[in-house]
């Protein structure tokens, strides 16, 4: 999505240890009006697919599967990353380690919200090493519910996780894929 | 807002403690055509007040913010709980204390995108206690910018929250007040 890519070089920061920081207008601030154009190409790419339900986790992949959600006429489910005394009941849970933030979490979802009848979207954020997406993809299973695909901004090709998800036959539409960047020169390569 | 309180009484749940559960549309599952309502109706109570950027907290009050800004034509600001490696730079922190958690923590925002001449509308799920609102009207002080008022889905108007922030002049627009709960019964009373 030239758009997005566009966006990218011009706000993006590329910093030490593989850090693309866009927290301008994607994970801290976050631009509504581009949100809407990635809901429209999301629409796009997934509109055959009867998706009943978008699924993401918190916190940054909450505003574009809300805003994109709109295009499906859909509701958003996000997994929460600990047990909270506002979930009720029973829940399908996974474990999640996060490299960005060095720890290992259990994430949730309520069994009342998430249904073998479902055709779920996942949307979020980044996709990189996968574990985030693995473990949604694992909720979704243990559902029984069907994974359409996951809807993604930013992939960071050079780390593993697309390969790894489309090796297990996961369909992954990623908006802008960063093949390399360079912390040095702030050049950023895309791939086709 | 009848929409609204309709909806509480048709699948919130009551349950100990005091504790309101709408996790099936609000706060868990997110039902994007009703906060599509709460947007249109935050519109029409500041819209001369020349919002210029809307605030608020992970992770429940993201998916409200964003689908509320898109009246505004305003990006989006939530503030985060723990200081990670995607934030850059300097950042606005107060302290919160959460009792539905049962635990205190640090919210942050970057002072790159909260600034003197911003006119901030504070947007958030619940207003109980008070301390998260506090929290971010706190941030929006050290910035030197307005805080226009908050914007709040639920308020439980039996605690301290809603009383302490109006008596600091703080804007309160709560689009349910609820008054009381009996989980017995499961009846809720709204204030008019």
């Amino acid at each position: 999505m030239q758009l997005l890519k566009d966006r990218i070089n011009q706000d993006g920061i590329v910093s030490e240890g593989n850090v693309l920081k866009v927290d301008s207008f994607l994970n801290h601030q976050m631009d509504i009006n581009l949100f809407q154009e990635f809901g429209k190409e999301f629409k796009k790419r997934f509109e055959k697919d009867n998706v009943t339900k978008i699924l993401t986790i918190e916190a940054s992949g909450i505003g574009i599967a809300c805003i994109v959600a709109q295009n499906f006429g859909v509701p958003v489910l996000f997994a929460k990353k600990t047990q909270t005394k506002n979930i009720a009941g029973e829940v399908y849970t996974s474990t999640v380690e996060s490299f960005t933030h060095g720890r290992i979490y259990d994430i949730i979802v309520s069994k009342d919200f998430l249904k073998k009848e479902d055709r779920v979207l996942v949307i979020d954020d980044f996709l990189a090493n996968g574990c985030a997406l693995l473990g949604l993809s694992q909720l979704v299973k243990e559902a029984g519910a069907a994974l359409v695909g996951a809807g993604i901004i930013i992939e960071k090709g050079f780390q593993q996780g697309g390969d790894r998800l489309r090796a297990q036959g996961v369909r992954v539409e990623s908006l802008a894929i960063v093949e390399s960047m360079d912390e040095n020169t702030g050049i950023i390569t895309y791939r086709d």
